[in-house]
């Protein structure tokens, strides 16, 4: 798998009383990292593809992030499945590792409301990375 | 007009670095008291109506908003208008006001994206209150 | 352990442009009922309290959450270790099951930046529910 | 004044059910351009610096803003006055102007809860850009 980073620079909103950035937003960076990756894999944009769904995430909070430094968001590893595509990832700040996670996707029939095989054409463009 | 009030409680994430709650949050709470009233007014959810556009809003960040009290926020004013609905309101914690702030929604013809009168039933919604 | 719910209107500005309520606000909400279950146990607010922090959360995105519908978010089970506090809670939608979830809060001497034993007042506290 | 923009991609996560980008997402950047103007030009990070505090926004959302494509977001006028700053901000995407909005940021002698003089030092700062 090629290398794929992107990064972030903390928002002064997504601070919270403790004088770091807050929990929430570092489920919503690992969003903005998954969705680059897919948009960039894909060429086309998921934003309201409901063939994919969110099915789970796993989030280790390794260490606090800060508002001042970048933090680069780094995907780690991608594992295309039958139904679903596992994504790892890490990120850090000012070379400290802050956050390791998973996330799984599940490309579904919407209509039929349950899982169906991820197609040909995503498993190329996937394997071709 | 009647008196139209919702009470939310402060959630941690909404608080910044500064140890309050951020002015984004304040002004995602004037959507939410906007968009109830709407609501109450017209017994429908406007929440994907794109005939409703949000123009402009004008908010005075009075005092400060902390974590641990309930707010009161208020609708004190509505009026509407030839093609548009003009809504002040107010915000309090313990009894301090906290906000205050106008918001003007115009009535829009979508595809011709232009402004258009508010429909007579709307009005009369609105003049029942 | 005593039943411990609370209910959540969904907001406007939560929904995202699949037409449901984003994933983000999902994780957002689960912080909700863990601060609100925390402050109703230790009966003091801990906002800004750093011995305490989250370690990892682990969420199924069961079933999809729409706007227009309270959402029922209740605390499941919570098991007290040697040094963390493990949460599991559960959201339900028009009595649909869309969310189960696992938070980690770990003890923290902040200051020496490694966990330590929960103090003996939180265990009664928490026995007591 | 020299020119001052920065450029945002939307997330996914600040699109709302209308398909768009949230109103409440709008005046974050707004405040992510307010703040990074001001750490360039004051060199320091005004996080946590309780001496400014936002007293006021008007925005007008000129037009809709979309996942897809990146905004320039661009401080228009900066004016110094006795005891605040006006800041004056526009928006746009693919050339399009979404966004006009003005900030007024106030000093203030914090203990004392009442505006003071903008410090001369901070003057020479926005004199000098």
């Amino acid at each position: 798998m090629q290398e794929f980073a992107i990064t972030i620079t903390p928002r002064m909103y997504e601070t919270d009383a403790m004088g770091h950035i807050n929990n929430v937003t570092i489920t919503a960076w690992f969003e903005v990292l998954r969705v680059r990756y897919l948009e960039s894999v894909m060429e086309s944009t998921p934003a309201t593809d409901k063939s994919w769904i969110l099915a789970s995430t796993n989030i280790d909070f390794v260490g606090e992030t800060f508002y001042g430094d970048d933090v680069v968001a780094k995907m780690v590893d991608v594992t295309v499945g039958n139904t679903s595509i596992t994504f790892k990832a890490s990120m850090s700040q000012a070379g400290r590792q802050t956050m390791q996670g998973t996330a799984v996707l599940v490309h579904m029939d919407y209509a039929a409301h349950k899982p169906v095989r991820v197609p040909d054409d995503v498993r190329q463009a996937f394997a071709a990375r």
